[in-house]
């Protein structure tokens, strides 16, 4: 089967970088600096739980395409002053912030495993961080992608049809062709609704040490992985 | 001006790719494998002097969105007999043909200057090629690109200006915080017009010896060097 595969798609917050940690670390550092007394913990979870939802009022039309960058700056608004942020938060603060979004560090294995599979197969996220936000982290965190599927390309978010299959019609290939690799259950029961091939790892410490979600695989996935080490090693990159 | 730049666009055929030397080299060396008796010179240069025609088609409405690789399968059938190709061509030998301008060699300052640049800029190619073309020739050549910009993704050609302001936007930049880089002169005329810095370097023999265009700035570009290495000079990378 592996002979036949020429892509792997990522799905990238939480998959390939610890958005909670990092943010965490970030603002703390940051709020430290200026000042500000927050529940940075509770703020970053919180925010995180905006995510789906303000996605899903795009997905189901309430909202034209808007995508991530925007989403989190209104998130934010509603957010922050909840946490003992500023209910008038200056421009440059607002826009670090958001911009923690994109310096996320990525999990210990995911340089290493993605530098390995870019030798045998074209590697690229499949994520709902819009086009500059994975330019930005990829430069940083140094993920070597091939190519950058922004779900924003499509004007869709995860998990719509139109971005597995945009994806793969971009490469020039059949959904069999192409892996979506992905710490969470639901994308890739959508993956492989559309004739994707799956590949699963679990990031047990993504939603922070009492995370009940995503511990294993819920489905016979194609490949079942540690991490992206090992994932790399499954499939003899 | 520099320290307001931020990202770097590259034309790619005959910009940072030789692609005449290349599909002759190619072409040659497989044709003989095949006792194949072709004017292969003569037919790259019909072949791509039919690529501008068959994307004006697309570009003025004649055609509907057509992406490249499409478009050159059809130049090649209509001008493969000319030159000596069978007029039925296995479905391999077209591939192998089509897929040629995948397989276009850099210039020999290409890969070292693109890797100074993307020390401090975001470097994308922004191409008339596809996706599926630019992703395989950046692998085989060792494009170090942060993003593939293929005009595929605005559905219309350069030098439509679609294209120019699709990559600006995507990358959340204003015009000015980005330079065209070209060996062309119609390609900088168009990303001026809309506000995006320019940069020229001539490849006096993209064309062959007898090149007659493009072997000099037409305009004040904002850079002039004398290929991609100058360039990362000139910008201070």
């Amino acid at each position: 089967m592996t002979n036949d595969i020429k892509a792997i798609l990522f799905d990238v917050f939480g998959t390939v970088v610890d958005w909670r940690g990092s943010l965490i670390r970030d603002f703390s550092a940051w709020g430290t600096a200026h000042g500000l007394t927050v529940d940075w913990p509770a703020l970053v979870d919180a925010w995180r739980a905006a995510y789906a939802p303000s996605m899903a009022r795009v997905r189901n039309g309430a909202l034209p395409w808007t995508n991530l960058d925007a989403l989190q700056r209104e998130s934010l608004a509603d957010i922050g002053p909840r946490f003992g942020l500023p209910a008038a938060l200056p421009d440059d603060w607002q826009n670090h912030l958001i911009h923690g979004w994109r310096r996320l560090d990525p999990w210990t294995d995911s340089v290493a495993g993605l530098t390995r599979l870019k030798t045998r197969f074209v590697i690229a996220p499949l994520s709902n961080g819009n086009v500059a936000l994975l330019v930005d982290m990829a430069k940083r965190a140094r993920l070597p992608w091939d190519m950058v599927f922004a779900t924003e390309l499509f004007r869709h978010y995860k998990p719509d049809p139109e971005t597995y299959l945009g994806a793969v019609s971009l490469l020039g290939l059949a959904p069999h062709q192409v892996v979506m690799a992905a710490a969470h259950n639901y994308d890739l029961h959508a993956a492989r609704a559309l004739g994707l091939r799956t590949a699963f790892f679990a990031r047990p410490t993504e939603y922070g040490p009492s995370q009940t979600s995503d511990l294993r695989p819920d489905a016979d996935w194609d490949f079942v992985a540690r991490d992206i080490e090992d994932l790399a090693t499954l499939l003899g990159a």
